[in-house]
């Protein structure tokens, strides 16, 4: 790639390394104030923000030898602007903190903004500014900026009657970190699918608009991240697997590393899909699936989630610090 | 100090660490979602948000044996409110992001929000959410939202014949940071200066009320900071040394460890205190001290920094990279 910068960040230093950085980032027309001030302006309609954060730390949530820096890059940019998504709204500007070491190669770094650049883009989102520090451990800060034009969908509001439904692939990016775990390459398509994710950047904001009473993004695993809602919400909800079409991908990984594939779809996170609930007889694009159903919880058991029925035995999601 | 928690970010696990975490935050009026979804909404009067992202990098920002967590929530916070400032705005919410190894005692984590939470109260702002990530140092990243009510101050508007004034305390920091680097703890003072700074919030919106023409916040170093403004204003900037009252406990500084106490004042950084352009004429309340004035630049000579019309010859400033 042609980048105008040779050498590590520590020969290029801060300046020049933030010169050719900000050089790739578009500028929509909702900024008043872009990078390279103390701070960025940027116009919100309806006077009204949602945001969020996320960290990726380096052999945490990436490995130089499994992602490129423009496939972390994307994966940055799309957690963060998933969380807006998740809220029913559209991002529109990024802040992107960045920790690295001196001796990293200044492309690796140029290649990350492209990815950030390149995923925002598909939002129109503008990459507002930064900061960078040296640090030991690659470690990638991205807060999302956005606006909620259809409405605010939180995760509590779930009613029992809803229908609980699935906008996204779900599972891709599990099976792709399995195979990956083994030391292969393919399936190519889930490999991909672990390195960037393809939230449905659209399904947020529609989802407002046809009246969802809840929605969460899928990071953590599908069943815990639906545990949210439920939660919150004060409602159980039961998933049906056959409501699943299990993907070919997902059937291939499944039948090499002797695995049931609906284990990469209820536990599996990092696809940034989109579970909302909605009143029942809502009409539903395509883009929609229906998994479950919300239900009265007994006492004791808000936030209960069942698939078919019955308690799932399998580790679901992670905790960071367990 | 009663945190309810006890052990190690790896026995508390993320979940009970959120909920102790964010049990500290105010949530102001402006908030719509706080902490606990998947983004927040707040509220920004006139539908423009400003925003600036700092990173904290443990031994690089911060030493555990220099600081404690309060201190160090103190300064993080401190950082991003000052860009805000420094914009001639409010700072209204934070989200923040915090990488921290599993062995970390809980109790750091909860005085670091309790820090960050102190801080915020200064202004108003709500802690709005946040993300938690193992790592193997401790990083903290805070994006500061805020609101300019009296207009936006750039670095870029400085014109020949303005003023240059300062708000806030300036070389402290700097004086602290040397002594503690010779192993000293006093006088106290100087390494509480480097520990917490006081960033004079109420100046930032008062100068664009005054009609501030630029204005940057000191963060690198004094003259480097003042060459950013002269730079983005195609000017040259004169600074006067009579102008600055050199404040006893940098005299003391100065003397014991053999150095020239202005050279904390020209040089150093991380006081946060303000430094604005004002049209000569201007009425400044006591807060501000007119430091030196705003020349034309000759050819090439747009971003020269002068102390009593002479170059400086000290290391100013720092990149962190280089």
């Amino acid at each position: 790639m042609m980048h105008g910068l040779t050498g590590t960040l520590g020969n290029v230093g801060e300046f020049g390394l933030i010169e050719a950085l900000t050089a790739r980032f578009t500028q929509h027309s909702d900024v008043q104030v872009g990078p390279g001030d103390d701070a960025a302006v940027m116009s919100v309609p309806g006077g009204q923000v949602v945001t969020s954060i996320d960290l990726l730390v380096q052999n945490r949530h990436f490995r130089l030898d499994w992602s490129s820096a423009l496939d972390v890059g994307h994966k940055a940019a799309a957690e963060s602007m998933s969380d807006i998504n998740a809220m029913g709204g559209r991002a529109t500007g990024l802040v992107v903190g960045l920790g690295a070491p001196a001796e990293l190669d200044a492309a690796w770094a140029l290649d990350l903004a492209q990815g950030i650049a390149e995923e925002a883009d598909l939002v129109g989102a503008s990459v507002l500014g930064g900061d960078l520090s040296r640090a030991d451990a690659i470690t990638i800060s991205v807060t999302a900026l956005g606006v909620c034009e259809h409405g605010v969908v939180r995760r509590v509001g779930a009613q029992p009657g809803d229908v609980v439904a699935l906008a996204g692939r779900q599972g891709w990016a599990e099976a792709g970190f399995a195979v990956l775990g083994r030391g292969f390459r393919s399936p190519r398509v889930v490999v991909d699918a672990h390195r960037r994710p393809a939230p449905p950047y659209d399904a947020g904001p529609q989802a407002a608009q046809l009246g969802a009473t809840a929605m969460i993004d899928v990071s953590d695993g599908l069943l815990q991240d639906i545990g949210h809602v439920a939660k919150a919400s004060g409602v159980a909800i039961d998933v049906q697997q056959a409501a699943f079409e299990v993907a070919e991908p997902l059937q291939a990984v499944g039948a090499a590393l002797g695995q049931e594939p609906m284990r990469f779809i209820l536990t599996g996170g990092d696809d940034y899909c989109l579970v909302a609930t909605f009143p029942a007889g809502t009409g539903l694009p395509s883009e929609w699936t229906v998994i479950g159903s919300v239900l009265e919880a007994g006492d004791g058991e808000e936030g209960a989630v069942t698939v078919d029925g019955e308690a799932y035995e399998s580790p679901g999601g992670h905790q960071h610090f367990v």
